[in-house]
């Protein structure tokens, strides 16, 4: 199927991913890293997800640390489109910018964003989805991907869905965003049938988003349409924009008032938050069921041994008798924890940023 | 005190130490590794200990492979006692011919046995009971030292001990060596008081030892008095000894005869058999009492984790809620696993030796 006429994809690349250390590091986050074992980073699965939907007409904006790696990892035409920020404004101001870029070249435009670092590894599904997306955008709406959730995750928002929108195939009115529940509540959403996660996926009319922007955050908005019509003044206007979720500064109070659609979505998600993710993400190592390797699997011995480990620091790792380990093996750090306490590594970045080993986080 | 004149020092130098792979290996094993931090290998530290016994008077049996590292480690004369044998051939033989050394150089000579890979703490102690040990065996008996049990232990073999010798402090009669126990026998030993482990280590006039030998294995005595008499015949007679070790060949069928005396010993003592008794041996790191480090420990991060972490790859190390783990990291070679499954690290070495990496075993 050809591209879609006018649909523009927004790539915001940026975080640290501790969670993901000492694979991922301030100097080269998760996104672009190969975490999933199938020879492209998570920046440029992304990009290969949205040709077909795209074509050309991807805007990747991340940290000035990072665009030239970015750039580096881009081939064809979307390597030129990569805006780097002065500074971390949050994703309203990244998101905006790119609206008010692509604005300028197409004032029909509809804008689609999607994380750098998330995997979707059913590409047909997603495309699907996005179709009808955009397609519920041209008229005016602002649209979020509402994933099925698969289990009560504390670790994401959620959107109340409402009423079918009339004239398209899965689309419903969004009742509101909701912040990361607690177990039980997520248990609740879960069981009703009215939940879904928020994948931070938004499609909209670059024009809508920023003409919703502009009532809520007139500076912002004002902000990054300077920038686009005089780039020369980025470091100017930039450092003085506000610093906020595109979540808090337009999704939720476009929701109160009655302008977000879901469109529903059903294929596998994940955002690779932590070591237990990124182990659900890697196929099992032949022989060994409950073994995940992400590297060489060659370097790996294990006796009695389940979880995942990574071996990408060229030595042997030997696992005996511990179960749902996670062992990440780098040049220069190694990590040993279990899937449990994925979360915690964060603790670890903590106290070495704490020692002043910045040279290692 | 000086040291006694006429005794000594046999020390076995043998042993691959699988289990404590990463850290021993085949071309450098267990004894020549600081496994306590204390700066002295074990082999050091063993011929430390002995030093106020036996003067210059240690002889150092290893194999061929090992003999030029040993050497390198022993400074001062007892480097130049260091025998080599061309093929492993057991225990009995490696004493065997040591004795028989000895035996031509002193025909009065008592040796003591003691495994270069051993740790005792308390080197007083140890010096009293071996003085002891001494004066029984001139007076023509076969002298086990008996460690007090602390444990129900089943990696160890026990003696069962009898009435006192008359004429010396602590001395008991042997009533009988006995294999490792299950851990159900291993309680009853323990509750009983009559049972001690035997550490291996044996003090007894070289001829004693040489007589006795003669009994059960004439061979195999002849051969060694033969290597001592003429050591050019060496390679020609060494092939052809027995392999057996000297609690079959000598300890038991002595103490069926009634040959053998047991002096008790309270100090603490260790073979460092596989990580978990490591971990006993290393102190606790400044603010994180149940942890151990071997290495460096400023390499090393922690949250919600005990254990033992051999930090000697020269990485960071980082280890999050996991409790009693083992980690211990090499530069080309890592292994993971728990106190628990300690032993178990042996598999990991035969899964290599299968595989055709013998370069890291």
């Amino acid at each position: 199927m050809a591209s879609i006429p006018g649909f523009w994809a927004v790539v915001p690349a940026g975080g640290a991913g501790t969670r993901l250390w000492p694979l991922s590091r301030a100097a080269h986050p998760k996104f672009l890293l190969d975490l999933t074992g199938s020879g492209r980073t998570l920046l440029q699965a992304t990009v290969d997800r949205l040709g077909p939907l795209t074509g050309e007409r991807v805007v990747v904006v991340t940290g000035d640390a990072h665009a030239d790696a970015v750039r580096a990892q881009l081939t064809g035409p979307s390597a030129g489109r990569v805006v780097a920020e002065p500074s971390p404004r949050d994703s309203m101001a990244a998101i905006g910018l790119a609206a008010a870029i692509v604005e300028r070249l197409d004032p029909e435009a509809v804008i689609g964003s999607f994380a750098a670092d998330h995997v979707i590894p059913d590409a047909t599904a997603f495309e699907a989805v996005i179709r009808e997306a955009v397609e519920v955008a041209r008229a005016g709406h602002l649209v979020t991907i509402g994933i099925e959730p698969t289990s009560p995750a504390t670790g994401f928002g959620y959107i109340r869905t409402g009423e079918p929108l009339p004239g398209f195939p899965t689309a419903l009115r969004a009742v509101e965003f909701v912040e990361k529940p607690d177990a039980e509540r997520a248990t609740r959403y879960l069981a009703s049938g009215e939940y879904r996660w928020n994948a931070g996926m938004f499609v909209v009319r670059a024009t809508t988003l920023l003409d919703l922007l502009e009532r809520w955050h007139p500076d912002l908005a004002a902000g990054v349409r300077v920038i686009a019509a005089e780039p020369e003044r980025l470091d100017e206007v930039w450092p003085r924009l506000t610093r906020i979720a595109i979540d808090h500064a337009v999704a939720e109070p476009a929701a109160d008032a009655g302008h977000v659609v879901v469109v529903p979505a059903s294929f596998a998600w994940d955002d690779v938050g932590d070591f237990a993710s990124l182990a659900s993400l890697l196929p099992p190592v032949e022989g060994g069921a409950s073994l995940r390797v992400l590297g060489s699997a060659d370097d790996v011995t294990t006796v009695d041994a389940s979880g995942v480990v990574v071996a990408t620091g060229g030595r042997r790792v030997a696992v005996v008798g511990v179960d749902d380990v996670v062992v990440v093996d780098t040049p220069d750090a190694l990590l040993v924890t279990t899937r449990s306490r994925a979360q915690d590594v964060k603790r670890v970045v903590d106290a070495l940023v704490e020692a002043g080993r910045t040279d290692l986080t």
